[in-house]
């Protein structure tokens, strides 16, 4: 079989693997014998155990960068845009953490043992919420004098809604109240020329 | 010395003890001991241990809440009046949690450990942000149909500057770079008429 491997084949296992053992436990050994090959093999492939972790990590993170690239076909304002991106990363975070904690847990631990993945990480998903406010400003509908800055504020005011520390919270009842309260905020403080919402509205 | 036992000198000896001893080992004994009373005594004015240590840290928090009261006289518009309040607010957290750690790890605990005290922490903060919009609603400088509401989002939108799972960020030398991002941002999303920023603002 050992001719057969690829890279991919040995992330496919890894990942396996550390759904199975968790990240603590998880061997390049294990690795290799649920390929059926020698650990060797496995380590022409990626030079050492830290090596291997950051890819599958890298992996699993490109996937949801991917999923989470923002869709402008969909007829909608930016301002909807925005709020329907925030919402599905919303989503996924808490059914992550709730449906598969394991998972959930597996990759936070491999996040932050590398030293770049979390920049990696936060440069797409900042990236997305650029693309996001760079259409608004094209329609005239946000207006911001840097768009990254920006980005990187409508990130940081809605962390309460996506970092793992505040995964406690989620479950709460009102939490879904709370995120719409944030991201009302937030898309008001973008606009160009912002609507005074009239008393009716609520 | 008993007779002069009064409940305000059971609490700051509480304090002194909590801070000497830490949350996990500080007892019911250790306070008497400051005092040179019986335990007795101590549970004369405070039936439990718990109901000990949830008045010492309802008196901390009060203290806290005193000094945060927002200031209205100092000539200053709505939206300066909350900025000055959020940094007051980061300051506090972020100093308290790099100069004092023991302190603030041991009122971390305390809060923790209560039914009722994040609430009434909570409670407090956000009726600051409250009244500070409330003063900028009557000036016209912001709008919003839920004072209540609009506080709460602005707390939570500004989480990662006071929330103690963010404490590790705090030393970023970028922190108040991102701090002042995401003000701006809620601050806009506050106003009536929202100006827009010029580019030669940057």
């Amino acid at each position: 079989m050992a001719e057969a491997l690829t890279g991919e084949a040995i992330l496919a296992a890894t990942e396996e693997v550390l759904r199975r053992y968790g990240p603590a436990k998880a061997t390049v050994v294990d690795v290799a014998k649920a390929l059926g090959v020698s650990h060797g093999s496995v380590y022409r492939h990626f030079a050492t155990k830290a090596a291997l972790r950051e890819a599958v990590t890298r992996r699993w993170l490109d996937a949801v960068h991917v999923e989470m690239a923002p869709k402008f076909d969909q007829g909608l304002t930016a301002a909807e845009t925005l709020r329907a991106w925030l919402q599905a990363l919303f989503d996924k975070k808490r059914h992550g953490h709730s449906e598969d904690p394991e998972l959930f847990a597996t990759f936070q631990v491999l996040v932050k043992e590398s030293n770049v993945i979390p920049d990696y990480h936060l440069e797409h998903m900042v990236g997305h919420v650029a693309r996001i406010i760079s259409a608004g400003v094209e329609t005239h509908e946000f207006v911001t004098d840097d768009v990254q800055k920006t980005a990187q504020a409508v990130w940081d005011a809605t962390e309460k809604f996506h970092h793992p520390a505040h995964a406690q919270e989620w479950g709460n009842p009102h939490i879904q109240d709370a995120f719409d309260a944030v991201v009302s905020l937030v898309v008001d403080g973008l606009r160009y020329n912002r609507i005074p919402s009239a008393a009716g509205d609520a």
